[in-house]
């Protein structure tokens, strides 16, 4: 079933520093595969995020295999579609699209991304009570993760009321009734003491990105009875992790989110296993690290 | 100034069974290149010929390093580039498409494959009088590159009276008067009898094709005083191959022309020489021949 070449890309704002080209095209290098990833930057193309249902329909003409979806275009791309996988619809998001024949069916990766990372990573954590940083886009894959993962409860903290109330009840429906409730900023101090010894905090919001520094909460809030898990990894080594470190806590960078997506697209658009430990040890050696996970 | 990865494609109609991407990708393996070629077929789009400036734009915009171009859009691409270079504004016709950021250039390297597979494989052959068979973007092609290598007079033949004229006319003007001329079929018996001992036949129409099969001429019109130069490529071995060789003339199939223009668009897509040796090797394999030129 293995075809003669791959053609695959990444749509998005602002990825040109993304490692995903590298990532993919290690590994099928590996695989003695001749595998193409080309960035396609809607910055660079001055075009609008709406621009994204043009270009995943060029992409299907052009024999274009499948591509990658990111900010700000992973909801937006559904209605361009032909069919979405159940992980995707649940999520209202689609970080993968693989094209076969005419046809274009949406998946996402960053569930299965996550939840693979954190297993590796944190493989003994507790999961009683979990506090989450971020409703966003990201935010929705990684409580579904954790949930999926058996986490008793997740709290979602947002700067949005709105947006935190909206992905609690939507993972409510999801997961059922009490596995998830939404919180502001202002109860991180008695939520984290909660969570001391049985949980954790999962950071997603863009704090901590190259155009976001900083830390997404005051240091002190941290103890060494949490576990941190970071969903950053640009860069792989945030403010988050270093204080989480010197604080004492079990703690897990993005770069293991980063590559276990990546290992599942791969294996979307190819039908074939990603090596998933080799590509760990490439984000490492791409970034200058000695480890990611 | 070798890129990580090259991605290129054909633009044009009935491609599917082209030999381009097997003929380039096995190049770029040899070089230890990660290179893609893809087949942009309109009619399995099922868009015209003219939607070939929208496919050029989506291929530069989706990060393609350039394309070649057949019929029926060598012509319709040209108002889409940003430059020619000199050899395709001559022609007016363009097969090859470099993209160099976001510009678009056009080249033509059907006249320069074609020549060298001439002087490859017909190294010694006589050019006092040539008469073409076929005035259509070939045949400029091909009359631009005999009259390149020297030929005395090129007459064009070709059933659209007006057309003949119209190309032995921008002969001329390019390559200086009387060096071209025009003719019809009903005088092909005079021509080729006129160069016996000295010339030869080009064949630059479609008859031969898959879907026009036959022979382009009366039989009884050869004799092993004229050599014969077909430019279908597409079966490799023609009806008017055979009954050449069968007359004795000395015969050179199309096979050269399209493995010299492939070389000649590999180097201008990745600026690295192509060994159009192997490539010739590598053509006569996928057809399943001894031998091509």
């Amino acid at each position: 079933m293995t075809k003669d070449s791959y053609l695959v890309g990444l749509i998005g704002s602002g990825i040109g520093p993304s490692l995903s080209p590298a990532l993919h095209q290690r590994e099928a290098d590996r695989q003695g595969l001749r595998y193409v990833y080309r960035l396609i930057d809607i910055d660079t193309l001055g075009v609008p995020p709406e621009a994204v249902g043009d270009l995943v329909r060029a992409a299907r003409d052009l024999g274009f295999d499948g591509l990658n979806i990111t900010h700000p275009c992973k909801q937006l791309v559904i209605e361009h579609l032909d069919a979405l996988d159940p992980q995707a619809e649940a999520l209202g998001a689609v970080n993968t699209v693989v094209f076969d024949g005419g046809r274009a069916t949406g998946h996402n990766t960053d569930v299965t991304g996550f939840a693979a990372s954190f297993a590796r990573g944190l493989p003994d954590a507790p999961l009683e009570r979990v506090v989450q940083l971020g409703a966003g886009g990201a935010g929705a894959a990684v409580a579904h993760a954790v949930l999926t993962l058996g986490a008793g409860r997740v709290t979602v903290v947002d700067a949005l009321p709105d947006r935190a109330a909206a992905l609690a009840a939507a993972l409510d429906r999801h997961f059922g009734p009490g596995r998830a409730a939404a919180a502001t900023p202002d109860q991180l101090p008695e939520l984290l003491a909660e969570a001391e010894g049985g949980g954790g905090l999962v950071h997603a919001t863009p704090t901590g990105m190259a155009a976001h520094p900083g830390l997404p909460l005051p240091v002190e809030l941290l103890n060494p009875g949490l576990w941190v898990a970071e969903v950053v990894y640009r860069p792989l080594e945030t403010e988050l992790l270093r204080a989480a470190r010197a604080c004492g806590c079990a703690a897990l960078g993005g770069g293991g989110m980063a590559v276990f997506q990546a290992a599942d697209a791969f294996r979307l658009f190819t039908g074939r296993e990603a090596d998933s430990v080799r590509m760990l040890a490439d984000i490492a050696e791409l970034a200058g690290l000695e480890q990611v996970v």
